[in-house]
Parts: structure tokens; C-alpha cells; sequence
């Protein structure tokens, strides 16, 4: 039998690193997969439909979330992001471990319709270098990065909604640190007795 | 400000390797430490007192009974077996994770006395291989390995009191796996907030 998987949520500010880091996490683990949202915003350079975003109207978002079909979705910004329920549960099924890479919204929606997800927050070492990694995408002004910082700041202050938290200082020992989690959380008893139940029943007889 | 260490039962039947194990991970993580326990069985050819244990008398140990110096004590086939409530106090204050390798009878008191402690139950990969190394350890007769397999499999019968389930089929990967577990409960965001409060406070201020 399937071990049905965990479902996880990954939010952080932007300037975290969250998006790095799950791109490592899944190129060493084969039992994870990320949540392909969908979005209203338009595509950036370098972006690719159905990779990173599902790029939908506004008409067309609407008409999914009248037809139910998100698991959550909010609006950040000026913009509709919603995560496909059909595709979640269907990984989980299949036994694959689902990461949602949603805000603090979405985590809100999602924890009361799937109570047993694991949520991790990602943070940045210090402000300093928060802002860094703020500027260091542009040559912006002076208000457009200090209108990023505050959003940055709005994210962090839900931190404490969530199970896990990690810093990202050091890259490396922040995947390790994410890498341990979801090895952790799949050897608890729950799940390892499903996984091994024959195992279990040839031990325990007398 | 210190943060206080985890508390860690860690239970198996004999021969499932729990021993080597805690070895490693304590060779690897300097940041955990296994409670000695006091114990009134005899000295084995090799064992050190103050190391394996503290060989204590009967009286003597009764009398820490009842000095009420045991954190947990029980009785395991003919000989008793306990664990010094200050000094797993004291490592748990200077911020030091500790391991208590307790069979089950004691991992119950612990739980009742400390809600808070982690535990985990150590399983062989097969019947096949329990009795394998429960008979590779000399050359005793059929009757003396089945009383230790029915006393193997007594043990293995309370599992599933332990939060988590570790099977040790590949040395390296459980011991991976313990590291994990240790790794992601100090990650756990009780923990985390207390570990960086000033970050915290830096990064939310607006
Ligand atoms: N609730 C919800 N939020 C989402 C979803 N997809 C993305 N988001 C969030 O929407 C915000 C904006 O994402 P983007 O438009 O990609 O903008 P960005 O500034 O590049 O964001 P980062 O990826 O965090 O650097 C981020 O906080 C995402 O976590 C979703 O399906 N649901
Ligand atoms: N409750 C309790 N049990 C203990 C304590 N110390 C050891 N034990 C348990 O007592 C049992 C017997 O331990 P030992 O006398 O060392 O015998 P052993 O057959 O070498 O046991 P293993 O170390 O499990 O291979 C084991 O199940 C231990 O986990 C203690 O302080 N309290």
C-alpha cells in the first residue's frame, strides 16, 4: 500500500532564498515535488508557462475559482495566485512528498482545510542582508526598495504561524536543515507503520 | 539566553543496534550527550564503570529510590536499571540534548514526568536478522537465543508509544535518519524563537 505523502508549505519573504533552496531540496530528492501555481501577474523574462507559474486572465482565474478548483488562492499585491487542489491531491496519493510555495494567506487557507500539513518558514540572517539581497536585483530607486522591505517585513511577521523555521545564512546548511525536516517527518510512527507494516507484523509475532 | 536541550527516549529490542548508533551520532554532534544510567547488574568483561554504567549495589540503589534521585527507574529481567534525574536536569539546562537508551517500562515514567521529551524506537530489518545477531553473540544453546528473541519481541511490542520509528537495515542510513530527527526537532519553531530572538526582533521592526 501507498504511503500517501506529506504536504508541505515553504513561505518566506522575498530576498530569502526560498526558491533556491527548493530548487536544491528537489534535484536531491526524488520524492518531492513543487506545486506549479497559477497567476494573474504576467510573465517575467526568462519565465516559462507551466514551469514556473500557470499564466491564466483574471476571467479565466475567476472561472476556476467558481468552479472550486484551488486549494487556496489569495490575492498578493495587485495580483491572483491559487494552487490546483486536483494536482495536490493526486501526488499525495501517489505517495509524493507536495511542497506549496504560497504566503502566509494561502498558508492560513490550507492549514484549515488540510490540518496536517508541515509549514516551514524561511528567513534571511539578518536585515542587512535582507536589504542586499532587496537592492542587489536592480538598479531600482530608493522608494521602490524601501516598498519591497516593508512587504518583506508584512511576510516575517507570520512567521510564528508556522512549524519549522529556518535561516538562511549558509546555503548549504540551510538545505541540509530543510533536507532534514522532511527526512524526519517521514519517519514518524504514523507513517512508518503504513510504510512497513509487513515488516511490523513478521517482527511482532510471537 | 540559553535554550534549553531536547530530551530523547531511544528504546529497541537487544540486537537492533541502538548502541552503535547513539555512538556515532554522538562522535558527530557534540551538542548531545547519553545519560549514564545506575544499574545493579554485574560487570561485563570490557565494561567500565562510569562509562556503560554506574554498578551500584542493590541497598544502594534502593536507597537512591528513595532519595527520589531517579528520574525513571525499572526493573529489567532480575536486575534494576535507573536514570539520575540531576544530571539529566543540568545537561538539559546548559542547552545540551540528552539520550536516554531506556527500555520501555521506563520510557512510559519519562513520558508522564517530561511531556515534552522526543522518542524513538529502533527496529532490525527482519526477524531473520534480529535472530541472526542475537545469536552471532557466542555460542549459546537453542534455549538461551529464544528466551532473548521472546524478550526481543516484548520490547518491540511497545513501538508504537515512540514518536518516531527508525529501522536499522543500512548503518549509514540510519544513522542519517537519526541525525535528521535531531537536526529538524531543533529546528521546531518554539526552539527557533528562543535561539533568535534578536534576529527576530531585528527583522520585524518596521
Ligand atoms: N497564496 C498563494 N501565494 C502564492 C502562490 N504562488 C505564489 N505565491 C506568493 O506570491 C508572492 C509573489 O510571488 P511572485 O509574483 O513570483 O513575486 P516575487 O517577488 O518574485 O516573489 P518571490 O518568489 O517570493 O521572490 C510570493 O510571496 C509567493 O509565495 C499561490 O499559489 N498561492
Ligand atoms: N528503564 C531503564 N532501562 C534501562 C536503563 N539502562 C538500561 N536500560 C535497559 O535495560 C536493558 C538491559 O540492558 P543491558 O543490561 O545493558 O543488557 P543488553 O542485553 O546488553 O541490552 P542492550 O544494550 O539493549 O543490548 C536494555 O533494554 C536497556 O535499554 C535505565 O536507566 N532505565
Amino acid at each position: 500500500m501507498n504511503v500517501r505523502g506529506n504536504l508541505y508549505i515553504i513561505a518566506a519573504p522575498s530576498g530569502a532564498g526560498k526558491t533556491s533552496l527548493v530548487k536544491a531540496l528537489l534535484t536531491h530528492d526524488n520524492r518531492v515535488r513543487v506545486s506549479v501555481s497559477h497567476t494573474t501577474r504576467s510573465m517575467r523574462p526568462g519565465e516559462h508557462n507551466g514551469v514556473d507559474y500557470n499564466f491564466v486572465s483574471m476571467a479565466d482565474f475567476d472561472a476556476l475559482i467558481a468552479d472550486n478548483q484551488f486549494l487556496e488562492y489569495a490575492e498578493v499585491f495587485t495580483n491572483k495566485y491559487g494552487t490546483s487542489r486536483a494536482w495536490v491531491e493526486g501526488q499525495l496519493d501517489l505517495g509524493v512528498d507536495v511542497i506549496l510555495e504560497i504566503d502566509w494567506q494561502g498558508a492560513q487557507q490550507v492549514r484549515e482545510q488540510m490540518p496536517e500539513n508541515i509549514s516551514i518558514f524561511i528567513l534571511p540572517p539578518s536585515r542587512a542582508a535582507l536589504e542586499s539581497r532587496l537592492t542587489g536585483r536592480g538598479q531600482d530607486d530608493a522608494e521602490v526598495i524601501k516598498h519591497r522591505m516593508s512587504k518583506a517585513v508584512s511576510e516575517m511577521q507570520h512567521y510564528d504561524e508556522f512549524d519549522y523555521v529556518v535561516i538562511n545564512d549558509d546555503f548549504d546548511l540551510a538545505l541540509n536543515d530543510l533536507q532534514s525536516i522532511f527526512c524526519a517527518e517521514r519517519l514518524k510512527r504514523a507513517s512508518q507503520q503504513r510504510r512497513y507494516a509487513d515488516l511490523l507484523q513478521d517482527l511482532l509475532s510471537v
